[in-house]
């Protein structure tokens, strides 16, 4: 790995991300456009947010299953909005097995069409309701500004989907499942979010309701961090999803379903870095500490290599996950660059010096703890840090969002300021898409309505405002 | 689910794979043909052997990374015994994004091409080896005969790919995870396996060598449980893989690659499976026990499902998986063939009789175990009895596959009961491709070189046995 210096994080956060994701060997580019690579490092960072998630979708009464990759195209059609959203991102194979097919197929960007007719097989009682099934996939969607983990023509996700007898059950189920967003977001990557309705322009192509939870980048944008839906019941009747209810009757089951992407590692970069690289939350990091024994070269390293991975198996038993790097032909310097630069929330330094005291130097990746600690109690003493990094990094976040979050009543007044610096602008709405249109001037748009109504008058008009609405910049 | 009796076992055996494969909810036909949904038990149990691997490949010192889905289809052109295989089974994307493609990208079948393409730009040193990365994906095949699990045009598995400063190293690597996979499929899956090198023409396209571990089948025939292979440098060369070595020279790395698949799912189906339905080697069983209590309609049954629950908690504290089955609308008899057609290893039952005398019912999947057992020291016994069960499948499969393992010299002589009652034949081999070419008229063909050799004369012609083959038909 060349020491290349990572551009101004303050005067181009997007270059300063471009690089950093490269740099610290998160992802590398593909031959393919818009598909990236993504690395070891990027790839543990996701198997550990999957499984965090994947143990809570478990929890919460869903099953997962494996759907085909690939769907008819015909099916996408079943339903106008959906294939009107998704018809322009679409790849499509036309020819598979030597042969062209008489019908063409997609890679799915979404796996609705297919699970809702898998769904018409399997329901067809009130007893087999509900459903709840969840699925770990790759999709595409042909991407044509392609950023990292933001926007990619392949991404990673779990999609759930389920179906209830009523929509009272699939609000709550929605609902449910958008919580345990939030708490993902916030207790695992440290991000604050804030959770609300989508605007009926904005919402997934063939849903009556898209929830969403958005987050606020330094760069003052908004990123879509997740949604769940209550799907159309359209779907239901295109698919015959008809079954027997508990009085005899043919019903529809009401639908949702929900997703969460690989977009949470790039939004978990940008919240959270700094000059010198990535900072990883320590609840979501491959490696939470990594040791550098203090080498000399030629000479006996074995007392302090001894004393590192003494020090490693006394912190592995804590079940923190631990790396000492006995690389010998680079200086520490190097290494504290190298690892500062991938985000290790913890480093540890022992010399021959720290090891006659009885000690070795700790210090966090935020640089607020530079200390000799008693090698006797250094384990617990790392794990109360680890910890309190964790709370840290969320609340220095909600800090930075508090700040960039304004409450605004008119577009004229605040669009300028919004256009130049970004932010979170809470203002009144009066629900008409003809004043969310305005907001394109500004480069900005509605990212979700708020529950509690705090403003007499819609942003743009003179109509009374129906709820609050938060508007942004975005990814 | 339908009462439904299973084909018999004995006299189609085929059939009975086929229906106990939807029967017990392992998969069902989605509308894509070749293409089949993987059910929430199907994918339990894949997960769960997922998951054994993968920490065996993450203790060997392999990294997981994600690479894309899309392949340009000139990069398997490249190496021409690689596109020559392939070709007749790929799935091309030929428009995209709105638009036709300027360069049609083909469905991953494999992934060689594509990592191979990003070895080159991360191999630059000899210090950059060995790079050993495994990916896990779904791959697309096209199958003209698909088969759940067996024979499918999307499946599921592990890829790794390595890079190797000497051709020693990357044989040893292949040999490594060849070992790995054997454990495998003994250990958790309780199949027994013979490894050993594919003949010429059986071997991967583009490989030196490929090493496989074969399983035989109640039926008789063979199935390739995984590969692993020494990939020809023709794809480090195609690929301008080359690295600067020790002494300053331009070098080219040795690689390997091996994948095992959903496949290993139909294996374990066909080698325990018997007239009842499925028998799932307890280390991989989603579900190790059931609880059944004897409940009685409108009765309080309060007591029974009391202990019922206590029985569930005390097994979970030793880490087993337990479900009681609590439906009060469905007759024990019903939830034991329910049950027993999932292959549950260990049912338990627990009536007001049982709960008087202090005790509970516990009776084996293999039918050897049916004993009143005190509830006192109802866990340990289930816990060693699971052991047990783990083991006994494994000899039991083993016996089976003794009795179906024959020398022979001649094929002439061994020919007819081959074709007729298949088995494992094992033979001496000139090598030649000629005399392997007559064992199709059997519908048979070679699985795998054998390492000692005890035959004089080949299997087909005068000439001498160079080694060992183990011969048979195969899914």
């Amino acid at each position: 790995m060349s020491k290349k210096k990572l551009p101004d994080i303050e005067k181009d956060f997007s270059k300063w991300y471009q690089d950093v994701v490269y740099q610290a060997e998160l992802v590398d580019q593909s031959p393919v456009r818009g598909c990236f690579v993504i690395r070891p490092y990027g790839t543990a960072i996701w198997e550990n947010i999957k499984s965090a998630l994947d143990k809570r979708i478990k929890e919460t009464g869903h099953k997962n299953a494996l759907f085909p990759l690939l769907i008819p195209k015909a099916f996408l059609e079943k339903e106008a909005e959906h294939v009107e959203g998704f018809s322009p991102e679409l790849a499509v194979v036309t020819h598979a097995g030597g042969k062209d097919l008489d019908e063409p197929l997609v890679v799915r960007p979404t796996s609705e069409t297919m699970i809702h007719f898998m769904f018409a097989k399997w329901i067809k009682s009130w007893r087999d309701l509900p459903m709840k099934i969840n699925q770990w996939a790759n999709v595409v969607r042909w991407e044509m500004r392609p950023r990292a983990f933001l926007r990619t023509s392949e991404f990673f996700w779990q999609e759930g989907h389920t179906a209830h007898e009523t929509v009272q059950e699939a609000e709550q189920e929605a609902l449910l499942m958008l919580q345990e967003y939030v708490n993902l977001a916030q207790d695992y990557l440290a991000i604050p979010v804030i959770a609300g309705l989508k605007s009926d322009s904005e919402k997934f192509p063939g849903a009556d309701k898209t929830y969403t939870f958005e987050a606020l980048m330094p760069d003052g944008k908004a990123v879509q961090m997740g949604t769940s839906h209550m799907i159309s019941q359209n779907f239901a009747k295109a698919f015959g999803m008809s079954y027997q209810d508990k009085e005899g009757k043919l019903a529809y089951p009401y639908l949702t379903s929900w997703g969460a992407t690989t977009r949470l590692v790039g939004a978990m970069v940008m919240a959270h870095g700094d000059q010198k690289g990535l900072v990883v939350p320590p609840k979501i990091a491959p490696t939470q500490v990594v040791i550098i024994p203090i080498l000399k070269k030629g000479a006996d390293n074995g007392a302090v290599l001894a004393v590192a991975h003494q020090v490693k198996n006394k912190l592995e038993a804590t079940q923190c996950s631990v790396l000492v790097d006995e690389d010998e032909t680079k200086s520490p310097g190097a290494k504290f660059f190298k690892w500062e630069l991938r985000g290790i929330p913890v480093r540890i330094e022992i010399g021959p010096r720290d090891i006659e005291q009885g000690k070795a130097v700790v210090a966090d990746r935020l640089g607020e703890v530079k200390e000799a600690i008693a090698l006797d109690g250094i384990d617990i003493f790392v794990v109360e840090l680890l910890e309190a990094m964790q709370n840290k990094m969320f609340e220095r976040a909600k800090a930075r969002v508090q700040a960039q979050t304004f409450k605004k009543e008119k577009l004229v007044d605040f669009g300028k300021d919004l256009a130049a610096q970004g932010g979170f602008y809470r203002t009144g709405w009066c629900r008409n898409p003809e004043c969310e249109k305005q907001l394109k001037q500004y480069q900005a748009m509605t990212r979700c309505l708020l529950k509690e109504k705090t403003f007499e008058k819609c942003f743009h008009c003179d109509q009374d405002s129906v709820s609050d609405v938060l508007v942004a910049k975005s990814y």
